[in-house]
């Protein structure tokens, strides 16, 4: 059996988590075994590089020069990827991801001196070029996931509005130039209704309909629980 | 008055601290503000990256993937750069620092899943580009330079004299490569002879005879000491 790579994508309060968590469970009702696992932080080195960009250094200046901070980002997911995601796909299992590459090119669009392939490429070396299978953008007008995580506050237009339209348009425009990899799902519906759509791409995916690298996981994808776990 | 940034090189034990602090002086002494700085750990990031690169982290396995961790070497280097070396030459000061990419081109180059080639590229991307005008190799045999960091101990072959003849041959072929750029010192002589064939050079390079970054540094090199200070 070999391994399949999912990530999910979106801005904050699209609900990414509980999506993971459903794919997941179906997925391990048909017999794989998953790993479920995030970015920032997917492992203690990148937790304590998380820790240096968020709160500096205690004998210095925390001011981090933004190619600095890059590379911090890039070392990160280059930790993640060789320490938890590559041996898990080695072993025949699916790993999902809430957040990878995308979110570093989206997040990072809006500001900063370096361009989106500047911030791409170093990924993809950290990486040795791993990308997901599939990756489901779940999309939402920003106003609507702003209020669902601030319900009980009145909300008013704020920068951070502005930031969130921003970040949802990057991912719509990474979504459009790579096709076969991103599924877009609207996420303004309800929480069965989102899932139906994944469910169903994902029933494509396993079945063979979608691209070669799924194809590949495909062929031996139907097996029961007792021969994924033999493969583990 | 424009900044002259200066990099001394070579394996430990060939001198390299004294032989900064000679050229500092003399600098100085001509009128010219120096800033004296060194890899690793010129800067309180990079103090905590290397922490974490030869401590790895509290909560989880210490080993660091080899990308991750050049991308982590990168970071610091980018850094120092950004922190200290860019803004002192901004301000028309020397930088002399002990130890700098061909260090990393240097170590790395025995072993490692990485090619010279990407070490490199990350470098010159985490550095924007920046190189010295003038690099000093400190060369001398091995055995040499090991014997004077352990003279009370009986020496014997072993290991370490390997990987110190692997790491000095790769520094005189980084030095072949870009002759222009480089001057290899015979280290093996006295303190004073080896200051002699740096101070030699360096008066070169500062009249003008040594390649156009250094040229436009010189035109305004020969200024007081008071005319530097203003430049500050």
């Amino acid at each position: 059996m070999t391994g399949l790579f999912i990530s999910f994508e979106g801005v904050d309060g699209v609900g990414k988590t509980t999506q993971v968590e459903r794919l997941r469970a179906y997925l391990e009702s048909r017999g794989r075994i998953v790993v479920t696992t995030r970015e920032p932080g997917g492992t203690a080195l990148g937790r304590a590089i998380r820790r240096l960009l968020l709160h500096g250094v205690d004998d210095g200046p925390a001011d981090i020069a933004p190619r600095a901070e890059a590379l911090l980002f890039a070392a990160d997911r280059a930790q993640h990827v060789a320490e938890t995601i590559r041996p898990a796909l080695e072993r025949g299992e699916v790993v999902i991801t809430d957040r990878y590459l995308d979110s570093s090119l989206a997040y990072q669009a809006g500001g900063r001196e370096l361009t989106s392939d500047e911030i791409r490429n170093l990924s993809m070396w950290g990486t040795n070029g791993l990308l997901p299978a599939r990756t489901y953008l779940l999309d939402m007008d920003p106003a609507m996931s702003h209020s669902r995580l601030t319900h009980a506050e009145d909300r008013m237009e704020s920068a951070g509005d502005e930031f969130q339209r921003r970040t949802r348009e990057a991912f719509l425009a990474l979504a459009a130039a790579e096709p076969e990899r991103f599924r877009v799902i609207d996420a303004s519906r309800s929480i069965d209704e989102v899932w139906e759509s994944i469910r169903s791409d994902m029933d494509g995916l396993l079945s063979g309909d979608a691209g070669e690298r799924a194809a590949v996981d495909v062929d031996r994808a139907e097996g029961s629980r007792e021969s994924a776990g033999e493969s583990a």
